[in-house]
């Protein structure tokens, strides 16, 4: 069942000297992850790129054949440094231009004569891309084979995932447990590696915190077979109580 | 100088499932991007991989050529999801054991008699690595040639820069002006472009932003030379005045 799983995999392609230059925080991965969660499809690798189009060319040529599905966020804005759909074109050889489909949308959006130069780029998109519906300002997204392109503002990205699901054909969902204890990490590492090696289709994750005053590790059990989470959460349970920390 | 601060680059690599499921928010590539435009490195790229030592391995062989500076975070700890030092170790074809400093820094701050397993795992560091002193928490982090290896709880990893810092040579400055307006992006797009091709050194970023109800752009703009920044912002001050922007 791992295995099945494995396949239906992601990478998301983060695009944008913002999040590079620690100007601005990003939670899109967050939010994706999160998504793809709930669709069966594992998150394997994020990269973050500055908005250099020979990078973006390169990487999105590479990743576009390791995994299932690729999205990037960032970058299909009007301004000069929004480089990602001219990237995804050459990526795939296309053709970059003004896009029928997403030029009418946005006609109709700004009207004739507000539909000006900047915002006429944002119709520019590689050919025969597919578009994904914006419900909060318009301007599309768009599929190039296993590539999503999807806008950097977290708000309009979130607002526009409802119209790709059924784009996606997730793996089993992802199912997870965990549980947080007053302990530190080296207590508990021994008996822990033990559940694991015990248990290894489950994915066993240990994050020690920091919150309001107090230490303590969250375990967090991550597998596509729930029954296999409850026994091995069983078993974690039990080793902790052994250990009168729970 | 601008060819010359392009090579003082780096990128990080986040290691840890924790990010990549959704599950927590990663706050260390912000942190450690500010701290490195003080020192006048520029963070080209991050990623993201999960606890695999393979990917973990063939991607520090490959950045490790490929930027001045490389930078891991997370995967330091007791537990056995913690794979980074000997991930790095195989990376560098290291021996990967108990580390004599490493080994007396943590006897001595957990005592002889509590020092268990656990706890010794930290002490397992590829065997010619250069210790960073970690103030938070005892674990030390660890230099192999261009890599520094970073814990990944946040407030511990913010501790230990200051360590670091003289073992960095950083190139220029980059300063950064930026203003906020109340417009959107394709109203400035067309003459924020012509202020681009005027200032090639100066990278200048538009960002739509959506704050409490408003809605507005920045404008960055980063260079190694102030001066250069100083007369691009005021192009650019001049055509919003013109355009009764500002």
């Amino acid at each position: 069942m791992k295995k099945a799983n494995k396949k239906v995999n992601a990478i998301i392609v983060v695009i944008g000297n913002e999040i590079l230059s620690g100007r601005t925080q990003d939670s899109n991965v967050m939010n994706l992850s999160k998504w793809l969660n709930e669709l069966g499809v594992k998150l394997e690798e994020v990269r973050i790129l500055p908005d250099l189009e020979g990078n973006i060319v390169k990487t999105i040529k590479e990743v576009k054949k390791k995994y299932k599905y690729v999205f990037t966020t960032g970058g299909i804005g009007p301004t000069h440094d929004d480089i990602t759909s001219k990237s995804i074109a050459k990526a795939f050889n296309l053709s970059y231009g003004y896009h029928k489909e997403a030029y009418k949308i946005l006609e109709n959006y700004y009207g004739v004569s507000n539909f000006n130069k900047g915002r006429k780029k944002m119709a520019k998109i590689p050919n025969t891309a597919k578009l994904i519906f914006n419900p909060s300002s318009a301007a599309p997204g768009f599929i190039v084979e296993n590539v999503f392109c999807l806008p950097g503002v977290p708000s309009i990205l979130k607002s526009m995932l409802g119209g790709i699901s059924d784009k996606i054909s997730g793996g089993k969902k992802i199912f997870s447990k965990s549980i947080n204890i007053r302990t530190v990490e080296s207590e508990i590492s021994l008996e822990l590696e033990k559940v694991q090696n015990k248990y290894k289709d489950v994915d066993i994750g240990s994050y020690p915190f920091f919150r309001q005053g107090k230490i303590g590790v969250s375990i967090v059990t991550r597998c596509t077979e729930k029954k296999r989470i409850d026994a091995c959460y069983k078993q974690i349970v039990s080793f902790l109580k052994k250990k009168k920390l729970k």
